[in-house]
């Protein structure tokens, strides 16, 4: 909660569209890389500098060539890098204080000249503990994609492959269809996502049923936020992916629809998966509170098992302890066996009610 | 959860209709049946290898006679004879990829040629435990209609028969109607499984109020999981068979469609069934939580009431087995038997105390 | 819950439409009665078999005289009768269906050429412990209506007086008044057995309040269960009122119009009175929670002070029964006297200590 | 819950219509009254019997003057006086049955040549102890506003007075206004409870912080049945204020609309405030749990120090009263001195340990 | 809750429109501040009293010039004062009472000659306790702005500075995008008040996973009720957002909108943000619940070990403590040194015991 108004403090009050980039730095440098392609052969160049991308991107957009160009941007902490770039794309300043600002709900706006998509992807951190969440900004402008990463990540990989290998259709749909290749990277990305989640929950739940304490509490808590925190990341990504499939745009054609609503198919998929770890989330809860009150109720029937044979035998010995002149028993022969015998019994007795009650 | 997941996380990125089966294999090899059926008569082949039925497959679908078709395919982890016969279908590859992706959400899906329904059956396993879910694909084009199972089951079975025996309408009533037989055996048989998770509802609800135990707790967890999952699956089928009673479909006529509307009500029925089931697993996992509550009431009265009568007691033999030179009660001739008797009125004062607040 | 899908095992798969009466036998043979009625006369027939219903029905159907004629069939284990019936006033196979499969949810549905409505009776049992639930079946065909009953009811009788004494305006209103008639008896029924309910929710408040043990607590989750039961019987009623006050049809006018939506404010007023019933009973399991609490706490007090004020002192007392050769208390002259008063002061103590505490 | 559906009973299948009033009998007499108000006069007459009002409503309805008149009815227990005038103003028997049946939710009803409104009013009992509600009907025809009410009750006063002194325009707006008048005052009202209840709310609070017990618990459980009780009065209030704003009636002209609009605003803050004491109330509950759980641990806390610092020492006592002969400790010279020494010590270091855990 | 409901009571039934500042007095008198800006200038004036403000309020309503100014009056409690203001800028006496009193939820309504638009605002009180709320209430006429405070605060600052320094476009937008920038620092105002929150939220969870006590038990308790305040004074923010959104107004043109929507998305922001922490409270009371009990457990766990090896063994130490003259083993020679090893032994295999039951 805290990472996403962080600096908010900072901006409250100041005229909107001044860029400050309010998540943590991810990466040394910021990271360039181009990718050209086309139906039968692809290109890829890693710019050093800002002023080489704005180069090559002053060619992209100028140039009458129907030639598809995607620009990654890797690392957002360099906040002029990225403005200059954003302001040759001749994007709306609230669109760059998007970009900059990382804790958006995901969206699309579409502008006169760009579609601007804001999504939120996210990881396992690689201890398996939490969930950790990146924003990611696709600007498509003509044949011109450019997306916008916090940090280096290995989501677009594949994607990257496909397009390098000229594998199915990718080089030949055009933008549109490189654009929803991205964001169904990103939306499988949730799959796994969801699937190391349901094991973590699993592994609870064995622990849960075994041996609950305190740690586990502790850990289901934790689980539960993480899962809130999720569902608020992808209940906007169906109204974006609805949208995105009736987006009226020359580079999005009928046949990459298909595609995309089969994107929402599955996006609805991770929605309800979610929601099912969250009813199952809480029954885990249920189940801990129950486990512990049955764990007391077990120490109770121990206590009370042990209590309720020994304290009153303690009474009749307490009683031949006692110092008087007249105690006739004392003085018999077979007192102290009969005495011995009888508590022998006594004890007998309780076990036979525990029993019946079935505390035993 | 896990399951529908699974294998994801190796398709991730890669491109869409990528065909992969993401079930487990859950029979030897792949059954072929191939059904014709017209007004006045019935013929059934089994085909042996995945070229008869193309070959049938072809016949079929360019003869120009009215011939209703049903061919049924179980077992799905052949790909690439899945594969070939939904080629020869001219499906859409999202679609085979619903075909072998056997986590998809229940849905009705119209392409230009043919019609696309995935349900979910659900059955409860022999052991009467758990309940087993499959996916099924249907696909209807022109006079031929094509079922998808992942294994041979005997939820067809009735329908068979009553094609077999031209009885009722089924075989004069054509492809459509024979769809919506299929359709409305399939929420048939949700009747049977939720008739089984009633009874396994009533049987753990005697189980909690007789005897609560950690192993109840267990059972009444695993049950509630199970209506969650019920329940994703159960929920879009209302959707899916609301669409089709509206679908502009030659072969689906309006004598049908009356039928269709039946169907919805009953899918219906099967929606409220579980969710009064919910609310009562969650009244149950309450019941439990009180049995507990009312057992450890009933532990905590004993212990009290031994404790409370023989502490104080105890204290007094206590008192009389001090070894003080001067107690004069000590000596006195009626000494033992007045401490005795006090002990005993004490007893006895308590006895009526607890009888008066209701813990006898 | 077993009740309404009983009998479905056996069906799923059959043919829709295949006639199984699903409920409990409830009387010995079907009753018919008859009864005509116009603006000024009225006349009861009670035919003996179905075949005198059949020679009835076929006259009041073919008539053309203006004569309202209303038909009672009570009793539906034998289907065959019931289906003759049905068959003679030209029913749809579905619609048979419905009236014998006595677990349908309320409906109306307007077909050709009759108005097929659907209610569920409810009846406090005799013994005033649960709730019974009993499917009603009205079919109105132009002047006829005919109505089915699992068993004799007395549900009808007031309309019946109303019919024979000719009171108000039933005998003119003609057809449609008459099943507006009926229907409002029905839901008035459901006031009586909310009266019920609310005494037994408040005999159980007052029990609950006084004295808390696991009989009430069955009680009351027989209670939940109920309202959760009678809420699914409810609910799709306002919907079938709803739909009735809206329907165009030539028998039901304006002036009854407003009579159905009078009766929709009774059962929206119905629906709202089992909602805080439903609030009620969740508010009486937390009431019940805590007074167990209230009730645990009120024991653990008792022994608590019992045990902190006689441990202690028994310690004391076990002290100077020590065998020790060197203690020079045991000799001292007032070692006993001052041993006794240092323990009373120390219970003394121990009393302040709990009245401050607010335990006693 | 109980009054509501009284005498139900005896009206369930009677002819709607039928005239029985259903509350409490709660004043000795009908009290009349007669105000007459234009734009620079005001009147008022207190008719002693049923007749005088006839003649008076005569007057007003059929006079040409635009007069606006105000009749206020207290008390309906004498069915037939209120029938009687009902009949006069050609009310529909159910508008009728709806006045006299006092259990009715709040609605708008627009008839032919009236306007029929019923609201709930609430008062605190004097006692401050309880919630009291009321059924209030408004009829308004031409320029004749009638009221009807179950006993004399001053939330009316105010608006009187206003008449009176002819303070602001309401002499002036006409019939509609006055009616707006007696709303607002009626909804002013609910603020009136609502800060009673808030009140109660806060005490009860404290209360629960300081020192639950049994009695806060069942003041605790019917301040929820009350809150839940108002909710229902209250919610379909929003729905008939807007009704009311969106009226077509010369009487209810623009500049009128605009104060229903603003009244409008007031009853959603009224149902947002209801909300919001219920989520107050689930909150106490949670509160006084958890109150009681922490003074449930207090006690064990106490009983478990106690108990296990002394029944250690008990027994190390214990073993020292043994009758042995060879017991070597017994003899020695500082055995008495160094067990207390010991017994000290032990006592320390478990205290030290208490400490540590925080249960100190 | 109560100061919003506060002097309702003295107002119930008065005429609408009754001036009466409902409010507390916040400030000693009321502080004007006027600020003229346009293009290329800035100018700021402080008036005395009401009269000069009145003067220069004339000004600006009634110049041709298209100068835009901002009238911002602090201290509402000089109810004739703010009221003459109003008064003089033809409000309708509606509005005026709005602007008064301070407990109406977010409104925005469009009047003839004015829009008037209510917002609630929060600020973290200085210490950091509570959430202070306060109500703000905007007039815009023609190029006037006028603003209503309960109290001077720090909110509206930034924008003084901004329109100071003539940083950005705000004197060139016009008054639209003026009403804009103060409702945008506002809502961002709102961020802050949630980042306190977020921060006592998460003190309080590591304060219950640590050391659960009393006093956590009430501050989470407050933080629930100030979390369902919030909620109630956001939620209908986003509508008014929405509203000024869609306004057709000539000074809110459509350049200003994409800000307006902008702020909307900033809204939606806030509110999923309450919502997240109503879940995170309700999942801290979760966690409070189970760590009372976790103690519990604990403490049940450290008596029951105590209790369970003592009791038996003073039980066997009592024994050899009764005075029974025939007791052969208090003569033996090892029979001291024996029972004292058998104690031991005794007291090592209950150890284990606990040991395997996972209590040590």
């Amino acid at each position: 909660m805290q990472k996403r108004s962080y600096k908010r403090k900072l901006k409250a009050g100041l005229a909107p569209g001044t860029l400050v980039f309010t998540g943590e730095k991810k990466m040394a440098s910021v990271d360039f890389s181009v990718m050209y392609a086309g139906d039968d052969y692809y290109r890829e160049e890693r710019p050093a500098d800002v002023d080489s991308v704005m180069q090559l991107l002053s060619g992209s957009l100028t140039s009458g060539i129907e030639e598809m160009s995607w620009y990654n941007i890797d690392g957002l902490h360099d906040e002029e890098k990225v403005a200059e770039i954003c302001h040759r794309l001749g994007l709306h300043k609230l669109t760059i204080e998007d970009i900059l600002n990382v804790g958006q709900r995901p969206k699309l706006e579409e502008h006169d000249t760009y579609l601007h998509i804001v999504l939120r992807m996210c990881m396992t951190h690689p201890t398996g503990r939490f969930i950790e969440e990146e924003q990611l900004s696709f600007i498509m402008q003509g044949n011109v994609l450019v997306t916008f990463q916090e940090k280096t990540g290995d989501v677009f990989q594949n994607v990257r492959t496909r397009l390098q290998e000229g594998k199915g259709m990718i080089r030949k749909r055009g933008v549109g269809y490189l654009l929803y290749a991205l964001m169904d990277a990103v939306v499988d990305h949730y799959f796994i996502v969801l699937e190391a989640l349901g094991e973590r929950l699993e592994d609870l739940e064995i622990e849960l049923l075994d041996n609950p304490d305190k740690e586990s509490l502790g850990r289901l808590h934790h689980l539960r936020r993480e899962i809130i925190g999720l569902r608020r990341s992808v209940y906007p990504l169906r109204e974006v992916i609805s949208q995105f499939a009736k987006i009226e745009e020359p580079r999005v054609d009928t046949s990459t629809q298909v595609f995309i609503r089969d994107l929402y198919d599955h996006t609805v998929q991770v929605i309800e998966t979610i929601e099912v770890f969250r009813d199952m989330a809480t029954s885990l809860l249920d189940l801990y509170m129950n486990s512990v009150s049955n764990k007391m109720n077990e120490i109770m029937k121990v206590l009370t098992i042990i209590a309720t044979i020994f304290i009153p035998l303690t009474f009749v010995a307490g009683i031949y302890g006692m110092n008087f002149d007249h105690m006739p028993e004392l003085s018999w022969r077979y007192g102290y066996v009969s005495v011995m015998a009888f508590m022998f019994v006594a004890a007998m007795l309780m076990l036979v009610y525990f029993k019946r009650k079935k505390w035993l």
